[in-house]
């Protein structure tokens, strides 16, 4: 508990979030120019700050507005890339990742946020902040930019599990249409569970039983419930919160990007093609600049570990200072909403049976 | 057998491809237009098309390149995109989707291509010209634009099955890799296996199994194995061939698209918001024309059927003359180079159980 500002704590009636300065590929510097563009921007946030205290201190009092908003928490070890899950759960005590969420975990800080590897954190997230009651499998919910009148829809889970039964995709969309009520302000978010198109394969059967037990619960926890959706309604506006298995997630999320890369970057080489084509270019800056910041996944950053007693954001590994500052605003909006509570009431409240009434009444204000 | 126009059939020296005129979303006008554009790009190539018989020739003759190479086949029935598979199966008899593909049963066609739906046409397919000896699951491939050198990547399976063991993606695996010789002239493909890639959940078990299948016979199927590809190799240059099962392959290649689409539509919109912005996309036309045409999913078009006795294309329902064309260009280059039957040759000398030792000679000029 070194290096406590009287100022930071949550006395001030900020709400406070523990951030793991390390791990990300950008290092410490742009974790903390991060918070200090989500402090400009918010007055109401403060921050505990974990890693080697010392260069954590340095790099903070280059930036006035984080003058007493920070606390640290002094950890030597950092978790990296490549370090594998378990090896962390073994010897990680001393690392910034396992301390931001320890502070999570004993009520310090409202959320934690980190840009280091994924699958520790998981893991780590689940041991420390454990499952909430009722929750089988957490999932990692992610933003993905699309034509909805939000501009971007919840996608889960992404990778925090491969195989997920009828049961569980039941509680990923309980969780994805908890998650757009209280992150984004959805009152009555458009559910869709992912599937393959073609009339003679209609899905798996774990799909099929799925479809009914989400169809029968979506009065009851608030949420629309459209149906089965196609990969392109990822990106679509058919729903804003699509329900899928950990693996088939993960692929469709990263065939998204890699198909946004590809095309930024023959966009690019497009531009450079002639003289006239880099004067057009130049013309269209700003056009181009508007597009970049709808698609930019920096500012939809931050994938939530969902299901935990305790709200953890995931931002990317290469997060410069705008991507952590996105993923600081998101744990904010969470932490301030009382999100996970509100989840577990949610999930418990589910009719998990299909032959079950739906006998659970839905007045708790989530 | 209506309609023979002497010139037009095989003694001609010319491939003959067989077309479906109906079922695409506009039309046998638009099929016609795309068979004009591949006839005056191609001196080889000649046509047999299937549907009304009166119609086809009032469109055919308002092509002047088109005289003396198309014979017809009079059929009454159209099958449409509601239309069940198992309904056509039954009572299909008299589609000029069925007669399409039975012209390449009885060999008068060294292809076929239909817009029509995709079910019915995997369906018939399969029924009428039967799975290759030693073939478990027919696949539907697909090209996806990217940095390869040439310019797009072959993926499979996207659709014509929802479960694949690891001896259906080793299967997948080898036909991939034929397609990518006899369509792309790639002499020693690379082949990846699509899986996520965080440390802690290495995929599925049957992938790890597939791994080493295909690990085995890369050698003595003149194949690259590049090993476990993401979702962002879809798009990217790690492999040529991307083997998935059809339910994620199908996910995959529809977020990709609607990904694309969702750009394209922020770019128009992007240019369309200051005058400035409008006389720079006026500038950059060509530029943006350019990158257009390296993603348009026309010029990528068709899905192959492999694994079956007989080359079969699927084009895009929506396709327009320009996307019939590639359709039929792909066509022809696999009924060209007798693609079925060397897959079948490769298909044969596969490793199939892990135990096994490689035996078969690769020495078929595949």
């Amino acid at each position: 508990m070194s290096g406590l500002t009287p100022s930071a704590n949550s006395d001030s009636g900020r709400t406070v979030i523990s951030v793991d300065a390390m791990g990300g590929d950008r290092g410490p510097a742009a974790v903390v120019a991060g918070i200090s563009l989500s402090a400009k921007k918010n007055p109401d946030i403060a921050f505990i700050l974990h890693g080697p205290e010392a260069k954590l201190r340095r790099l903070v009092a280059k930036r006035r507005n984080l003058e007493g908003r920070v606390e640290y928490r002094d950890m030597p070890d950092v978790v990296s890339m490549d370090d594998k899950p378990t090896q962390v759960m073994r010897n990680g005590k001393d690392t910034s990742m396992w301390s931001a969420i320890d502070s999570v975990r004993n009520g310090e800080a409202a959320a934690c946020v980190s840009c280091g590897n994924t699958g520790a954190l998981m893991m780590l997230s689940v041991v420390r902040l454990r499952k909430l009651p009722g929750v089988n499998r957490p999932a990692i919910a992610v933003l993905w930019p699309s034509k909805s009148p939000q501009g971007f829809n919840i996608m889960l889970d992404v990778g925090a599990d491969i195989r997920a039964d009828e049961q569980d995709l039941l509680q990923y969309a309980l969780m994805g249409a908890s998650y757009a009520r209280n992150g984004m302000e959805l009152v009555r978010p458009r559910v869709g569970l992912l599937n393959v198109g073609t009339e003679e394969f209609k899905g798996r059967a774990e799909l099929k039983a799925a479809h009914d037990l989400v169809a029968q619960n979506a009065e009851n926890a608030n949420f629309e419930f459209v149906g089965f959706v196609e990969g392109t309604d990822l990106p679509g506006n058919k729903a804003d919160v699509i329900v899928t298995d950990g693996f088939t997630g993960n692929v469709a999320i990263k065939t998204g990007e890699g198909t946004a890369s590809l095309i930024g970057s023959l966009l690019r080489e497009a531009f450079k093609f002639s003289p006239l084509s880099r004067l057009a270019a130049v013309m269209a800056y700003t056009s181009l600049n508007r597009l970049n910041k709808r698609i930019d996944p920096r500012r939809v950053n931050g994938g939530v570990f969902l299901g935990l007693n305790g709200t953890v954001v995931k931002s990317h590994g290469s997060s410069d200072a705008t991507g952590v500052s996105a993923a600081v605003k998101l744990a904010f909006k969470l932490g301030q909403s009382g999100f996970s509570e509100r989840l577990a009431a949610r999930v418990a409240s589910a009719v998990s049976l299909p032959q079950d009434d739906a006998t659970s009444a839905s007045d708790e204000n989530e």
